[in-house]
């Protein structure tokens, strides 16, 4: 293993130029994301200064570009695994340009994501990646200091700034008629919130209507038992009420992972096989879906292709390389189908 | 829902003092976290600060105060749920004095370490939590800045920052204490490492094989197959290993909760049941330990503890109210019994 130096032995731009055998000004345009690079001579550079242990000063670097490289990523539920992996995606997009991330947890707070929005009013934070929760449009207008924005998610903001979200409704609908196509007729759904439902809740539910509805079933209230959060508890509690009806449903789609892995629980605690008695489905394609017992049929967004995107929209703002209009984009989903919801009917 | 605002409108430091009812100089003390603020005074002025949407401008304060209130914290392995369930609890803690925190994902890499130990060159950040993998003593005496550190976890880089740990060693012993206990003899243990050992896993090993010893039982090679990292893949193919063996094992020791839940996927493939075939334990007590079927036992550090150790003695040197050694501190654990390792033998 290389060890990365400091002080007057440390490694420099022409150590690196000469080690990936490129120009230093190749180096410094792959460094400062300056001027586009080719992808071989970009990976060919990155090695040397990985093998070298080299690493810019922030703010040497900010005094001679303008920017730190360093952007800020937050989202309102870390212990979410869905956020944990999407993070990870960012970092590693972010690591391919040369831009350092640190993250912020806003626990949904609107102070908070109102805060990070606008940089936290450190200089050296060039950018910001935010999913959203409790901010509304009118806060995020009124942020201090205007820097390159991307908004995740489901919350519409209007066009205050760049967006990627996939589309809730398809991915719900999807997953919907997927149960209904097995054979599952008294579907209920976990995940919808009473009084303040998230965008995500009502996204999710427009889903999952449309697909009962475009089947000729119809969708009774008492299938839909509110939630407070999105968390593994709010999921088993919610399938506790569920099973204590006296005409229960045959499946189950829950608005996330951790939802249907709650009721996964509570289904086993009651003495019910999944899929045999009852199915349960999810949404997000968190790792923990594929080794639950059963695996987890789930909606599963391109967390990587999200995060490239994310990632590239905001370097092209920072970079000054696009100044247009606030742009929506809506990469795609699939249905994975697992264990939970196969039953040979 | 109270709106924050910013520019001339936006809450300051009196309108805190009036909401709140005390003094100017109260509500800076909290905020800068300059001057002890009784707990209950500390709540209410927090809560006037959450109800205005109150921010200090971060470079205004680091003017003020020399201190920007913005710590990092780096994890080797942010899709772990054990550093994002510990991030949380060091995000609540950093809060509850104020102070914002900022995460970093470092790969486990020595330079990316090495960066954040030095504060990332960014002037804002005062103070650094740090959970190391590949990072020598060496290299960390060599950063580039001196801010206040303070590390997390096994690795022993010496008396160079004041690190928080958990007895990882006594943790481990007490796990496979619990299996002997319950009346499994071939035990097997699912985490070395091979060529090169994480502490985790010396440390681990260690404690498994004191209590093998202990017991008067020999511990078997064959029962330790090395994994190349700690998630639920490695689990899994470990546990495939295992389950080819002719003389195959009655329990197993993972070295994390995430090799377990993988573990207990590919016994769950294998057609063998869980605690009655063969029983399976873990390490960390992530909340996934509790719902997983069955339910996982596991060794439970107290996260929250800990993090109030890190953020407390990280704070006491940012404020330079302890500049002495380098403190080493160990919180408790627990082991937690769940259905995975309790059947009736």
């Amino acid at each position: 293993m290389s060890m990365p130096t400091e002080g007057p032995t440390a490694p420099r731009l022409k150590d690196v130029a000469e080690l990936a055998q490129v120009s230093v000004k190749t180096v410094s345009n792959v460094v400062n994301g300056t001027t586009p690079v080719a992808e071989a001579t970009r990976e060919r550079v990155q090695r040397a200064i990985d093998a070298l242990g080299y690493h810019p000063n922030l703010t040497a670097r900010r005094l001679r570009t303008g920017r730190s490289g360093v952007i800020a990523l937050a989202f309102p539920e870390l212990p979410s695994p869905y956020f944990a992996e999407l993070a990870v995606e960012v970092i590693a997009a972010a690591r391919r340009v040369g831009i350092t991330v640190l993250m912020d947890d806003t626990g949904g707070d609107p102070a908070a994501e109102l805060r990070i929005a606008s940089g936290l009013g450190d200089p050296m934070i060039d950018g910001v990646i935010l999913s959203p929760l409790g901010l509304d449009q009118a806060t995020l207008l009124s942020r201090s200091r205007e820097i390159p924005l991307v908004l995740l998610g489901e919350a519409d903001l209007g066009p205050v700034a760049d967006r990627v979200h996939i589309d809730n409704v398809a991915g719900a609908r999807a997953v919907t008629r997927h149960l209904i196509d097995e054979g599952y007729r008294r579907i209920a759904a976990i995940g919808w919130q009473d009084p303040s439902p998230r965008a995500t809740a009502e996204q999710r539910l427009t889903g999952f209507r449309t697909a009962l509805e475009g089947a000729g079933l119809t969708v009774d209230q008492a299938l839909l038992p509110p939630v407070r959060a999105y968390f593994r508890p709010d999921g088993a509690s919610a399938m506790r009420r569920l099973l204590k009806l006296p005409d229960r449903p045959d499946a189950v789609f829950c608005f996330n992972d951790l939802l249907a892995l709650g009721a996964l629980r509570a289904a086993h605690e009651a003495g019910l096989r999944v899929p045999d008695d009852i199915a349960i489905v999810g949404f997000d394609d968190v790792e923990e879906a594929e080794y639950a017992i059963p695996s987890l049929t789930t909606v599963a967004p391109d967390k990587r292709h999200i995060a490239e995107l994310a990632v590239r929209c905001l370097m092209e703002r920072i970079e000054k390389r696009y100044d247009g209009p606030s742009r929506l984009i809506t990469p795609g989903f699939r249905v994975v189908v697992r264990e939970s919801s196969t039953s040979a009917r």
